[in-house]
């Protein structure tokens, strides 16, 4: 697995089970996955030599992240070692507008869009689907990142937007109820399995909850969701996971993002399905026959837990684990930094609004901690 | 943790999630636990030198199995690194006299029992409780090792193990309905939980089979046991996991034998229980709040998965996962060896009768695989 971010530590679990070997190829030693995996091998994942270096000493070859140039995979692939998936797919994962192109080709609901090489193009754009619209870069964003609002193209960020070098495209301003994604997995061999769809609540850009399923979403939907990631999987020649973001509007499902790699609104399945995310993209990578994707309850929960300025994140596991003794902690072994996904939390049960009460105290518990609250009763005391 | 068997690899999956760093003191960098352990020390868990300079790097030393000799923990332990379990409670898993002399102290019930340093203290144990009885080695047996039905004291047998310089115990043959087993834990801070008693099915002195909850069992009996399981890690000091196998006989329970790591009975936990015996050993260890011990389904079904003489066990992994989409596999990453435990696969749901079928048919085939599946037919065809 090329990256060694959170996504390949829990692979690793999911690898120990199946007695799979997993090698891992980190930026650093110190990486939340390298810290959990022996024989990772350090190297810079964007460099082809250290890419085919790595990917020599394996039988196939995934990713945990989608920040592989393209050109590299392929030289691995030339090399004889499969790529699941394939530079090919992996590309609608890396250019949303290579993805957008492609999916309306073949008729998934996408918002409108077009490319913005220039200044008369986005004012072209705005002139037919109003303001705000949303300027993105082509390639690189993700939580949030590299997605604009633009209300006003007389917005000075607009006109340096234009004059970097980056590659921009404009979407249509999405007016949407709720998002929610849909997982799936499909192997070489063809074979396609889909999880039920979840609901995902961000804030900030950044994905906070997941509930699954996705609450009132009719079986209807539902499956229309399931059958379009499964449609798209196909279509596309994915091998390994895809996870489909989508909006839901008024008139039905938009598609958002793609992702070709296990996916935060997957997490929950850890515990929540009868097979995980992470068992189940390796089944898929290793071309064997795909697991159940059965619920193990009525309601799971996933809350990310987000780095505070506390460092000390361990000593708050005592009153999460003491107060809780069904939240099942993740901690990815990550440097807490401010705002950065160091780890999540899920429960499982039947009463929803109560899993959703203990998931954000124990994810925000171990975001603020003791130290954190008590700075904040004083500031208010103070006040 | 000393050594690096599937206990240790299987904890190492619980410290993944936990964040825990988990070290790892192996025989060989080729053991279960030294495959998916980064940083494992080689060395030989019984000798002081290795078992203390590994300790020295560790905030806190546990065990995988109970051949740590005392003294060697006794060593860490005046090192300043705490053992858990200590010395003192560990002893009562490592010989089975010094167990039975304990736990008869305080009223558990134990079947009838006594050492034999000669000939003449077995003929007395055989005249007060006849024959067939139950000679064992008080120290180092395992799955049926160590242990001798006797049924004539005749047998050139029984003069052989007497004259070996072997400490002896004799204890009365029970009748046994069937053998459950009671898992708990018990953390420093003196916290206890219990996981419901399971059935465990045993062919030639090996767990081959393992139900959760045991079948049939009165709530009465089972709180019985788990009041009994408390007791004796209560009584003994015991921190982190204790298994207590129990034979349920017409007149209600005796104890059978004491382990205090994770235990072959409780692999069940990892989808079946919400805390998996493996992550609650290491909170209890770290002496964190305990983990909750409830049921994940109304059944779960564990079958171990013993070696064959195929040593391609991974290719029938396809057959497997093919038929039966929803069954675990948990491989161990050992060297194939008939009879040896190379793994486990575990089924949940609501209809006991299809789960053991499915959980057996999943066993055997990995155990038998086509290959001598093809050779059997081919025998019987030829016979």
């Amino acid at each position: 697995m090329a990256g060694g971010g959170q996504l390949a530590r829990m692979t690793q679990q999911a690898a120990i089970a199946l007695g799979v070997s997993l090698r891992v190829l980190a930026g650093s030693a110190d990486d939340s996955a390298a810290r959990v995996t022996p024989g990772t091998s350090v190297g810079d994942d964007r460099s082809e030599a250290d890419l085919t270096a790595f990917a020599a000493d394996c039988d196939v070859l995934t990713f945990d992240h989608e920040h592989v140039p393209g050109p590299h995979i392929e030289a691995v692939e030339a090399s004889g070692v499969p790529c699941r998936p394939s530079a090919d797919a992996l590309r609608h994962a890396q250019d949303k507008l290579v993805m957008r192109e492609r999916l309306s080709g073949f008729g998934a609901p996408c918002p409108a869009f077009a490319p913005v090489p220039d200044r008369a193009a986005l004012e072209r754009f705005a002139g037919e689907h109003g303001l705000p619209l949303v300027l993105k870069a082509t390639r690189g964003g993700y939580d949030g990142k590299g997605v604009w609002v633009v209300k006003d193209l007389d917005d000075p960020q607009v006109a340096e937007l234009l004059g970097q070098d980056v590659p921009l495209m404009a979407e249509e301003m999405v007016s949407f109820r709720r998002e929610i994604a849909a997982l799936v997995a499909r192997s070489p061999y063809g074979q396609g399995a889909a999880y039920p769809v979840v609901e995902t609540v961000q804030e900030d850009g950044i994905c906070v909850e997941v509930i699954a399923p996705a609450p009132g979403l009719s079986s209807d939907r539902a499956e229309q969701a399931q059958r379009l990631a499964l449609d798209i999987a196909d279509k596309l020649g994915v091998t390994g996971l895809l996870a489909v973001e989508l909006f839901e509007t008024e008139d039905g499902l938009l598609v958002n993002e793609l992702a070709m790699r296990p996916h935060n609104s997957g997490h929950w399945t850890i515990e929540g399905a009868r097979t995980s995310q992470f068992e189940q993209h390796l089944r898929a990578v290793l071309d064997l026959p795909l697991g159940s994707t059965e619920p193990a309850a009525r309601w799971t929960v996933m809350a990310n837990v987000l780095g505070g300025d506390d460092l000390d994140l361990y000593s708050r596991y005592f009153h999460v684990m003491a107060h809780d003794p069904g939240v099942k902690i993740h901690f990815y072994g990550k440097h807490v930094r401010p705002g950065r996904k160091i780890g999540h939390v899920t429960v499982l049960g039947d009463d929803l609004a109560d899993l959703r009460e203990r998931a954000r105290h124990a994810a925000d518990y171990l975001r603020w901690g003791p130290a954190m609250a008590d700075r904040a009763t004083a500031k208010e005391n103070a006040g």
